[in-house]
């Protein structure tokens, strides 16, 4: 006799139900046919990376989060929390052979150990869009529209996200501006970055402790208010590359037909320190959730490893957040449309040709859900009625004799006579 | 300065560069259009899974295989080595809620550290397919024709490959006949499975050691040589079980127009010692490669977890060597069809036009891969070439003052004019 183990998944951990996977597929599908629209190659790699790599990338918060253990040949290896590292290794290793810039993309499960609270699992997937090797603003526009387009497809409609869109050598030239060294900026951005997070008192004590002066503080709080990039051009001189950056950004995305879901937000900063250039996060309008996705530009991630210095516009999508969105605008039951064909019988006298139905239609390309147990009409109905399927068909001994079946749509119960052979 | 680290994943794991990405994504495609279009349900877990679910199932080879490891809070959780143990512990947590039979489809990638032969990762991914709570014939045959659905699907001929099938519960009752106690059966069944990959005296020794005297094991190794069920039906009754499936599984899949594809051979015993009925095994005619996918029945699955006893019809299809096969019958360039229309442009000036090009495209579901850098034709048109696409679109300051433009197909180097507003 063996002793009864949990049924439960490994806690924090996901086990994905066929409800669960059919949400899960609607927001991949979307990944891929968006990224595949816009011309980003998919690539992947395993989710055991080596620890070395990911702790050289990671900041010291996530790499105190790393799964990580030793094999059986003493190998340090880990799970990977995000892509990135692996992304700039796979492409430190064919520097010299991939023709710049690429576009590539891919659906990651990442790996974090951090405290339990709610939506916060220890494994998530994250979709990644990243352009390497191109300094224009067009690589930026490029990774925006593909990641809005992701939203349409998934039915979420216009008005339910926005993009915040700051930039980070913005924020450096402002804070130059008044007076703060540029050694003293990844501090304050970290440091501003919690705020909503924790009360603007921390933060002011972060900055205090990271040596930034009173007055300095005051004129970082002071930034964050700048309400549009007119206010932007009043702090900076006319010539600013930044200002002129996200300006071309805005004036691109109109170009591309998205505009209308960008808005300029100078408190955008996002907490990993590599950001470089613009940065973004998209958010429901409704302010009901966390951030949907985030990214920008990142310009020193190959160097990191030992590459050659390379920019690069980056994007994240988890897939955890937007499923929430999409079950709270689309309800809980839209995951996929009815689709297919429910075959069923009600004798075994009528398997055959209930097989052999099921066979000629799936070879017609029709989806057909084929049940393998005689049923009554009425339990044949109640779960086709259940089932992801929108027509029935159901085979009774009247129907094999006279050679003749009725296929049924289970929406607007109109049926249709077919021959059976 | 920080010390150069290595640019090759972890031993034994791999990466999938596009071009890679582009031959996993032609096999998986298969996987999931052919399980949906026989009504398989997808469902997923986390790759991480806890120790004593995997090591309850596992044999005992399996359990020095897999890759295991203590979290933060001491719990014992690895990497799952194959899908099973997982689907067995969902389908037991919802045992009394789910309406069986279920039909249910995953793609798992799974981990087992074994040592290092060609071919051989310590990862692969494998499609699961498996009917729970069916005992007719039709569960085997609904799975083994989704199975060659995908086949076809990936683009092999129906002459590339077959399917060899037997069954456990067929050679229990030959043993039987032959004088065979029972208890020695399951050591036999491993013994004889080894055939092939060890030479026939080494089989012998193992059975000696497991207690079969030298007329069992002649009375074993005759049986293999039997050939077809005509062959089968003179050592059994006239009313054998096993018997009468074998042949009322060829009979169907007759119907479901597949049969050509099965054959019965008897040697055909799979490795686990699980399997309780029909077993099978996919191999290409040529006989190159290993197995391409394998299954059977099982019975006791839930039971050895603790859930109720439950029938089961399984199938593992591993993504490497089907791969190799494509790989080596259709060219190994031919990982998918070339689509989508690649736009560029000469100078900066040109840049905004194409944008607005591949916009529009792309607003009409074309696949568009805009280059974000200003180009020459030569360059650009040997970019076009080689990339995915199956159209170019190249805009010089002529198109643009013109307001006409031309769309070129890249094999029959055909051009159509197009306006640009």
């Amino acid at each position: 006799m063996s002793e009864q183990i949990s049924f439960e998944p490994p806690r924090g951990m996901r086990d994905f139900y066929p409800e669960d996977m059919a949400w899960r597929n609607r927001v991949f599908d979307a990944f891929r046919a968006a990224a595949t629209q816009a011309g980003f190659e998919p690539y992947d790699a395993c989710v055991v990376e080596s620890y070395a790599l990911l702790a050289r990338k990671a900041g010291e918060e996530v790499g105190n989060q790393i799964y990580h253990f030793t094999d059986k040949s003493d190998r340090h290896i880990a799970l990977r929390p995000e892509m990135t590292p692996t992304l700039a290794r796979m492409v430190a290793q064919r520097q010299h052979q991939l023709s710049f810039p690429i576009k590539w993309t891919t659906i990651a499960q990442c790996f974090r150990y951090e405290r339990m609270t709610k939506g916060r699992k220890r494994e998530h997937y994250q979709w990644n869009l990243d352009i390497i090797g191109e300094d224009s603003i067009l690589a930026e526009v490029e990774v925006l529209g593909t990641a809005c387009n992701a939203l349409r497809k998934m039915g979420l409609k216009d008005e339910d996200d926005r993009v915040r869109v700051s930039s980070r050598a913005l924020l450096a030239e402002l804070l130059q501006a008044s007076g703060i060294e540029e050694d003293k900026h990844a501090s304050i951005f970290l440091a501003l970055d919690k705020r909503g997070k924790i009360p603007d008192e921390g933060i002011k004590e972060i900055l205090r402790d990271g040596g930034i002066d009173d007055n300095g503080i005051e004129k970082a709080f002071e930034l964050l208010n700048v309400k549009d990039l007119d206010g932007v051009a009043k702090l900076v001189s006319q010539d600013s590359i930044a200002l002129n950056n996200l300006r071309e950004l805005f004036r691109l995305a109109e170009i591309a037909g998205f505009a209308g879901q960008l808005v300029f937000d100078i408190s955008v900063i996002r907490g990993l320190s590599y950001y470089t250039g613009i940065v973004f996060e998209c958010f429901d309008t409704a302010g009901e959730f966390r951030a949907i996705f985030g990214g920008g530009r990142y310009d020193n991630l190959l160097t990191t490893i030992g590459g050659d210095p390379t920019s690069a516009v980056g994007l994240g999508f988890g897939d955890v957040v937007v499923t929430e969105l999409l079950k709270s605008r689309l309800g809980e039951n839209a995951a996929l449309p009815k689709n297919g064909v429910f075959v069923g019988f009600m004798t075994p006298d009528e398997k055959d040709a209930a097989l052999k139905v099921a066979a000629k239609l799936r070879s017609n390309g029709e989806n057909v859900n084929l049940c393998l147990k005689k049923m009554k009409p009425k339990q044949f109905f109640s779960r086709a009625s259940t089932s992801s399927c929108l027509q029935a068909i159901y085979l009774g001994p009247d129907d094999v004799a006279s050679g003749k079946a009725k296929i049924k749509n289970l929406e607007t119960r109109e049926e249709t006579e077919f021959a059976l052979n």
